[in-house]
């Protein structure tokens, strides 16, 4: 069958379909554990969350599935930025502050990369099946004491040279994200405009210099995509706004009604959120905020300091001020269970399968 | 059989491949020629020709295939420039000219329409199979006027609701033209960074919202790019830089050298040659102008004003300042023959469909 592949068996699904860690509450246990159900592999985004909350997911997505799931990791960055930057883009975010009536600035702390090896010490006591990595590669050993506890180690790549520096790290497999894709970019090689490579170039030109298996990402939202991106190579796909809609997803009321209403010409790609370059929807905050974004204090401070104007704007029913992370393919979009949106999609591989081989005869 | 389809039977081919319209000496009649000779359909760039260029080139290709060609026509464009701007320009190109020794200023005309309506009275006159356009939908007494005298008439478009508005002005199919494309945007509805759609986002969107055929371009290099795009609902495929570098292109050697050298991140969109987004191989000429992008004039003013420094650069073979149009899946492309490219493409998607259909019983 056309799912039957080294993905497949390797992770032990039967669908070669990953949903992705989105971080942010997006990624409920319910959502991960509906996808892992249906038989592809549901992911926690455990980026954000406290090693509490990320044992407390795991315990839960386990409640809910006896299927593999897997857990995505930031890698820590540990930007160096002085108090002057921070004071200057909390003056720039204090007028969205003031709208939403927030009064107390947010404490930063200088990040630190102790919170990842706890991280990684969970999911070594979970023995989660899958453990997936964005924003740069994890160390050599943290990979090898992974794949002794018999995780698969899933990495991020942006560009070729990324996917060669997974693959020479012992990453199992990577995931190639193409520009197309919502969300934080995982380019840790370089500019990220120079790697911001459609889907479409991206995956055969991949395939072509790694021997591990490669998982498309970017602009995949049905059986079409899942197949196109076979044809190039790949062997999985991984799938993110898709899910964000889901009913099981965790993403807020105004996000997930922002994505089912926009078309493939609303996104762009900014830093103003999080520091880091990321595609959402196009809103008032990121058009206000773009003249400052070359001066905002790098990930993962900006996100910290951005973080209750998002969350507040939110329950204020406020989309104009919140990161409405979401890929070039909204059209696709549907308000349906994630079960609903996994058998959708086979039904039209099936389709396109049925009719391919009529006029390929 | 894979390839037989609406496309291939309304414009007479055997296999859904088109040969990019490539403007600026690339689509010599030999290409063409060599293209619609082995099955797919070549396509003269006469973009930048004047009509006795275009009506000799077309003369040539009658006289070197028997089989269906395209014309690909530029939509005139007539900005509006003041002296100041092309001044300005000038002085900002001054260094270029001096470091090739060029003394003469380019005369820039008012650009007019008049070029255009010669060039349709040629492709009527010589009774060209298919006439394709870009930068803009053509009228729709033009469009009637070509499909009267039985030519199939394709548009180009950048997102859904330009795909939308060719359907709307009868045009007979349309190029959806993604974001990995080389060579110049086709967007004329909106900024051309929103109509940035990677082509795995744009194909499905698109031919959920048109009847017309779409035919997928940017990014489509080889077989699987072909299948690929034909999963996503696309019934043909339009390429471009596979076939600058092959050995009928008539591309200037540093151009196809740059091409076969390059990797999936080294180009960039770029204004600064012509006044008009393009994607190309990022060098000096692009990192040096790229300060004054806003400030230069608009197509096609600013491409008369390089274009004595881009023809001399390639006569001194110094690519940095030529402009080197490449897409952005460079890593996949050969310097052999068109009859070649295409035969080998086929030899994979056979090869594809093989495998496929076995591991899809």
């Amino acid at each position: 069958m056309w799912y039957e592949n080294r993905v497949t068996q390797d992770l032990s699904i039967k669908y070669p379909i990953i949903q992705a860690g989105m971080a942010g509450g997006v990624t409920t246990p319910e959502l991960v554990a509906a996808v892992s159900n249906a038989g592809g592999l549901g992911t926690l985004g455990a980026g954000y969350m406290s090693p509490e909350q990320t044992r407390v997911s795991i315990k839960k997505i386990k409640q809910l599935t006896n299927k593999p799931f897997g857990v995505n990791l930031f890698i820590p960055e540990t930007p160096d930025i002085s108090e002057e930057e921070i004071d200057k883009a909390n003056e720039w975010l204090q007028p969205f502050r003031e709208e939403l009536n927030i009064s107390e600035r947010p404490k930063v702390k200088k990040p630190t990369a102790s919170l990842f090896k706890e991280q990684i010490e969970i999911i070594i006591e979970e023995q989660v099946p899958v453990c997936s990595f964005t924003f740069g590669i994890p160390p050599k050993e943290t990979v090898q004491q992974l794949k002794e506890r018999n995780s698969i180690v899933i990495g991020t790549a942006t560009t070729v040279k990324e996917a060669i520096a997974n693959e020479e790290n012992g990453l199992d497999m990577v995931v190639v994200q193409g520009s197309e894709a919502g969300g934080h970019r995982g380019t840790f090689i370089g500019s990220f405009e120079e790697a911001m490579i459609g889907t479409m170039a991206l995956i055969p030109q991949t395939v072509d210099h790694v021997d591990i298996p490669v998982i498309a990402a970017g602009g995949i939202m049905d059986g079409r995509g899942i197949l196109a991106a076979m044809m190039l190579g790949a062997q999985a796909v991984q799938m993110g706004t898709a899910f964000v809609t889901s009913v099981e997803s965790g993403a807020k009321k105004p996000h997930k009604e922002a994505i089912l209403n926009s078309n493939e010409d609303q996104t762009v790609v900014t830093s103003t959120f999080s520091g880091k370059p990321a595609r959402g929807i196009r809103n008032e905050f990121i058009t206000k905020m773009t003249r400052h974004e070359k001066y905002l204090p790098k990930y993962p401070i900006q996100n910290t300091l951005t973080t209750s104007i998002r969350n507040e704007a939110a329950k204020q029913n406020r989309p104009e001020w919140m990161s409405l992370w979401c890929g070039q393919n909204p059209r696709l979009s549907k308000p349906v269970s994630a079960g609903e949106i996994i058998s959708d999609l086979l039904y039209q591989i099936d389709d396109i399968i049925n009719t391919s081989r009529k006029g390929w005869s």
